[in-house]
């Protein structure tokens, strides 16, 4: 009598998700210090300064109603243009206010864009695997199809080929996601210019703009000197999809943003199709006073040289016992191949040492596994005794 | 190419946002202080100091991530628990943590409700009007039909044999707003308990629950001693949507909640197909500074006398000017009948003295208009000059 589809969605917990609470109740049995648990990409390191320093500001300095009342439902205006100078700034493009509407974070972004973007219940999206699996919920539930391309597991960048096969005439927009998560691997120029130019070719074929949106909350969240590159250099018709949770470390508080430069083709019309997106969804403004807190950190982040300890302990000692794992360049996730083709299984197994690591299957990468690394260090090093075992189980 | 839906709702500006919009541009030309603008339900009324206290003691107290981290879905067990505890001494009813599911605000509240309980293309959603516009956009958005119940404009209860017509084999539920926005009148308990019976017989007679929505944002904006009742006392299958907004003058903070009592029929499932709607929707969870603030604040609000002063003062001088309106003991509206046929005509006319004031025909009540008292009581003292102009203009 009520929605199955709503139902199912509500009672099916993610694989994370479950071995989270797993490890919640293994750790009143064997004790939290013998529990190691990678399964969740909640942020360890702490939001930056710059954002207590702000609300206390803003709390000081403003009356209740400039800091707590609607905004205009595409965000403030004051907000939206320091967002646009501190990217043209940074990126050296020409962004106004008017190409930014506020969201409450990256799921709303997507959301909203493809809400906006969906004409008829025939029209697809690509998404590349390994994806986030919450991808085929979004696609799903604003109406339109989810066609998939499999994973390039040599260097988890894209088998263009294969993104070529996968664009049909009822094609409307492709998703990406870089630094991705789960592989740690940051989009080449390379990749992105061979995106650019099939998706240029393949728009004049079938005679229609195809929309690539780049989800990229973890765009701040590189290492060893790599930058993620501003994707609409590469081809017009991006709309980015941004998010804070990640590079100031504030997940709870659901804001970012859709970002529609003026490049989009129809891009008075996207944007406009985007603000009645959001108000068909009912997201009536993102929150007020967050938004005014990321306008004073702008440029800021959380402490990234944490996760790069983490990253490299644990990348150096995994690969050192012989796993088989890319060197991640962004994000806070090592992607590993299992020990055995059954990555569930593997999981299984190392549930034994109690290492709680995430089969990679929901990601569109059976096979592999993700391990998150946004974790206490000290953790780590208890773990690699747990590893090691798992990895003699294979012997 | 991209949905004609989605870019004729953004591009549709609603009444009110073009009021709004014009009286700006009206100050520029004959000052600030001779535009009398009554078109937005903004709160004026400072949030109570337990927010900003609130506030102030989490970002002194608490780390980082205890404050700005992803709660669960349903929101922060320690939150839900204190809701459940504040409205069991409130209104003597034994709700748990587990029957409130914390939203982005009342529009979620309600888009999340509707898209749980809509099973079928087919299923009918009754609005009752004068209703809030955005009612039509999200029932249609979430998949339903719109069937509308005319007003009972003697009163602004509800003439019950209408509602009895409306009722099909098709409807899964009703909606009800009580404070109403935008008449300001408070239901009655006896027109909670015909409400009741009604459905009660409904619900037999199509063999199936019929749930009632009780969107209640402005629970406790009310005067002259008049208290909301708790409604789920009247009726069984009741979901009630709440926000902070007004009572805490918090709208940009998108905080409220669903609840969901056990006494509602196959409570765990609509509650699981409510976890579904809110993840399939992209609300990832409810801001999470900001649940606990609110948990905090329980049984605080803005400071209601001073909309009271607001109220008493309006509706005494234009009953004397001989415009009639029924007295509201709610909310901050208030809904008069205009002085010709045509609403629209006479707010136009009303702009002629730089009055602004809201056609009802957009909350399906032709005939009158909405005037919103959260402003600055000397802008009322102002506008009465005004206000008589027009009156005299239909001598």
């Amino acid at each position: 009598m009520i929605s199955k589809e709503m139902y199912e969605l509500g009672a099916k917990r993610s694989t994370i998700r479950e071995l989270f609470e797993y490890g919640k109740q293994q750790s009143l049995i064997v004790g939290k210090e013998n529990v190691f648990d990678f399964s969740i990409g909640n942020p360890t390191v702490p939001a930056p300064a710059c954002v207590k320093e702000a609300m206390l500001e803003l709390l000081e300095t403003c009356k209740s109603d400039e800091i707590h009342s609607y905004t205009s439902a595409q965000g403030d205006f004051e907000v939206r243009k320091g967002l646009a100078d501190y990217m043209n700034n940074t990126y050296n493009c020409q962004l106004k206010a008017d190409n930014f509407y506020m969201t409450c974070g990256a799921a709303a972004s997507l959301c909203i864009a493809l809400k906006a973007l969906t004409a008829d219940a025939s029209d697809e999206f690509i998404i590349i695997a390994p994806y986030f699996p919450e991808y085929q919920v979004f696609i799903a539930n604003m109406g339109a199809q989810v066609v998939i391309v499999p994973p390039d597991t040599d260097n988890f960048q894209i088998q263009m080929d294969l993104l070529e096969k996968a664009i049909t005439k009822n094609t409307k927009g492709i998703i990406i996601n870089s630094p991705n998560n789960p592989s740690g691997v940051v989009y080449s120029e390379e990749t992105l210019k061979a995106i650019g130019s099939l998706l240029r070719r393949k728009s004049e074929e079938y005679k229609k703009p195809l929309y690539l949106i780049s989800d990229e909350p973890y765009r701040e969240i590189v290492y060893d000197g790599v930058h993620a590159p501003y994707v609409p250099a590469f081809y017009d018709n991006t709309i980015i999809c941004y998010s804070y949770s990640k590079s100031l470390s504030l997940p709870g508080e659901r804001i970012g943003y859709i970002l529609i430069p003026d490049d989009v083709e129809n891009s008075k019309e996207v944007y406009t199709a985007v603000c009645g997106a959001g108000r068909a969804l009912g997201y009536v403004c993102a929150p007020s006073l967050f938004q005014k807190v990321i306008l004073k950190c702008q440029g800021k982040t959380s402490d990234v040289a944490l996760y790069d300890i983490n990253r490299k302990m644990l990348y150096d000692k995994l690969t050192d016992m012989g796993y088989q794992c890319v060197r991640p360049q962004g994000a806070f996730y090592l992607f590993v191949k299992a020990l055995e083709k059954d990555a569930v299984n593997f999981c299984e197994n190392a549930k034994k040492f109690n290492l709680l690591i995430v089969p990679a299957d929901d990601f569109g990468c059976p096979g592999y596994v993700r391990i998150s690394y946004c974790v206490d260090p000290d953790m780590i090093k208890r773990s690699f005794e747990a590893f090691q075992k798992l990895r003699d189980l294979y012997k």
